[in-house]
């Protein structure tokens, strides 16, 4: 696939390879709209130092967006955020037991001067955050402004087309 | 000022000027990076033609990314959402009884393909979502992009002068 | 049936075919009452001016009542609520990861001046916001009226008719 | 006032004289539209039989919607619905340490078959209460239904007005 | 058995024959201790003159403790307390979606003046009622006293007796 | 005063001498019914041994009912518990940072063979543990039954009573 | 296997033997470092006067670390830890229907002079636990400090090997 | 005093000087055993490169635990852990709107493979921590085990002669 050829544009990571039925919503998202990414397994605590590393080249490489996936004690997306000013969106994956309550709190609750734009707990915040950082490059770019557009019309059509049991 | 020339291109939002409180603290942050901007009281529920009018013309407006706040069953961030493909950062209020909890999850649990970025509860989550917004700026403009490293420089050495009690 | 050639007096609405589930309780208590319904899939997010059209126009083509259901941050009982002075009643459909707890907050916790009346967190829920819809026809429909108190005898006496086990 | 005369269609019921600070904006609420009301204290668990005998009278009194504000183990809305088909609006009334959130859930979670149409959480809670039994007498009531669209105008003004400092 | 001869000294209710998977622990501990009692569906909405006329005459009818077990918006413990002087014993009987907090919390926080001894959620709660209300019949019974003591020895030495995988 | 003179048969326990505030409510109570009692600061967890010396010899030493107060990990009431088949009645003391929601848990969710009967939250949780002792005594005594009616006839007489304002 | 020779250093303790799926995530980790160790079942409710007499001979028995794991309200870890002053480490085995939140509650929330060093919920707390003694260990055994170092570095190689989905 | 002569074996990390209230609690109870520390403001958003030195660095530097307090999204307890293998204690800071709930989940839910003790929410958690440390300490140091021993005793001493209100 061509988008393959071009140099990635928004970097998916993620705590383990097990966060992939909930990450991959958002990679998905990303084919769909053609943006050229790269997914990787970057854990906080068992990576930290590969983590800084990446957010410390990611601008470099031409990274314009990370999206961070990560569960529990969920410090990937604040700890990538601290050592990049390039948008850093979360992910909260769901835990076993407080269903990702405690992901959500460990990302979204982050101090004044470091932010991560934080989406809704599993697949659809998956989803959205590529989403949003498709919308992020369309402010500049109107091919893909447009494209959302079209994304948001075809949304708006298979709602409508919905049926109800009689 | 200049900037006060230049036309916007991030807008703040919040359903009502008792939202101020917090919000203010995005208004302060923008300005600080010296970002145009235009600040308004839109309420999802009081102003609904509004909401939407204001969503459908921001990126015709030259709007690159709009903030809003809201507390309680906050509608503002998701109907505003609903409406544009621009960027939308969410800020939830506290509200009085539930502490801003019931405002988070009214803001950050968005459904597949109407995405919401959303920030801390309060006066740290207003000034990350202006700071956020000055990120995806400075995916394009260099010199914010360089404005962003020095504040983070700033903020480093803020806390490392930082001392304790004896 | 002869309640369909009547025109509806009560709008049942949901965000999706997927919430059928929970919102055909709704639905099955109005057919028990014989009051003319509707049921339609109008999404606050994905469709917004087909929601804010059909707010507008509810009680000029006849409809007494609204009931929303929606799951996670569920705007559509609110946003309806701030098109139409009709009352509007919310579900809290639950979610996958929070079981309608964020449903629930995103819905009942509406700021002064709009109301929502808001019942239970599924199933329940939903048959219940029906009910009351009949109650609120019942306030001026003896017939009904008295149809609710005979449905309240036929429940005393199922529960007066359970048995435990041995 | 003319509307004293005329004998009350909405009962205002709290457990204790202490509940009037939250449901005094009921009260206010009615007296706006000059619908006629009765405000009572009527503790379920201190003046069981009271409320029973309020409950079973309240319809041949020419009452029409019930309003009913609790905190805590909230159970004075619930059995009011169990003793009555006429509309009862819930107030979950803040409690000290939970902030009425276990008043919230004493409310909501009625079971299938006796329904109570429930609202925030303090102030803003009984407020709409008040708004929504007057939505419910609308429905058959035109002068009313004017007068809640005029009260919503008004409202859109009011915040339309609203400014934020420079 | 002779413990039906005799009259029932405790009263196990609860608000549907589906709440006996959870209440009718209640009922195997009574029985193990050959405590006389009687188990009976009273629903709180759906029989609530029932209700009132069950604790009205419980005490004239020789019942010295009542375990009442209900879910969700969970009354029933908390109206026979308003209606009775004995002592009530709630078990918050598991909800489908809140898992029974709001079962809790509706039984548990009952006002100053109206006490219901509270349990656990669920199986281990509803045994546990029972168990007290053996202890309450056992301040004055020095029979049941000894059995309560026998009982803990039991528990004690089946704990003990416990193994672990090598 | 002549109940001094008796021996105790309730027992007020708390961890501290700082829970009086709220344990006081439960003194309070015992003293308006004359039920002879001790009150006493017995710390679970900086007076474990005198702790479980207390349970073990206050069925000896005539003690019927034990209430225990206790914030934050609350182990008293369920230790009591674990070394006594008397009833032992546990009031969640509030913390300073989550209200008594870590107390109520900790107290209300004890396992199956260990029973705490559960009271609310603070200073009405006191009262009505103690009041609830009363309950107990008052199965077998006919006296202090009679006095229970009393109370709730004084209490039903004052909810009558009380006045909103016009 | 030579560790079974050397008496142990961590106890490993649970309330019953239904919390092994739990906790023996713990002793598998202990295995992993040849720490030697014993696990026993000591309930806190069911084995109080087992459990006193572990602590107090802990020490001299030659344990530096005790791990305790319980559900609900769990008092192990907290009653040890008032018991000895050796380091106590506290497991929140899942609950069944509050899924390990109040278990958490119970054990973490200790009041100022009473430790407990407490870990996640469920089985990443048990094996934490046991990583966080050997920890506690390898303060003075270099050995297994280096262990530890191997350990994290294998831990780092086992994640970065991590493939996701092309 | 001679306990600055030597060099620290504890280090008390904080992220802002504004934690100081509460950490302060852990300063004071080392203070109290003498055992010599250092506490430093180092913050894991604002000082990442910092915050890993100092985990790198401190086993060679002398310090045998590491004690860190932080709020909000509370990533420095953690990322400390996954950067050194000596013990790390977490005392989660309480927040301004969630009163440290998330500071509390932010810190104790750490996946498997890289542990955090964590202790209350609080002044209670930051001198317990610090009395963990102490008794981590105590397991090889017979002197400190004789401290902690005497520490009780006086506690002890201090619950015993606790005065109730007559």
């Amino acid at each position: 696939m061509t988008e393959k050829i071009e140099s990635p544009v928004v970097g998916v990571l993620m705590g383990s390879s097990s966060d992939w039925e909930v990450m991959g919503n958002a990679v998905e998202m990303l084919k769909n709209f053609n943006v050229p990414y790269e997914a990787k397994v970057v854990s906080a605590h068992r990576m930290p130092d590969e983590m800084f590393k990446y957010a410390e080249t990611a601008r470099d490489r031409g990274i314009k967006v990370i999206i961070a996936g990560a569960g529990g004690a969920a410090h990937l997306p604040g700890m990538l955020a601290a050592k990049t000013t390039l948008p850093v969106l979360g992910v909260p994956v769901p835990s076993r037991y407080l269903k990702g309550v405690d992901s959500l709190y460990s990302i979204v609750q982050m101090p004044k001067g470091v932010p991560v734009g934080t989406f809704a707990i599993g697949e659809a915040g998956a989803a959205n955050a590529a989403l949003f950082a498709v919308e992020i490059l369309g402010t500049t770019c109107p091919g893909l402004a447009e494209k959302l557009a079209e994304f948001r019309k075809a949304q708006n059509a298979k709602a409508r087309a919905m049926e109800l049991p009689a």
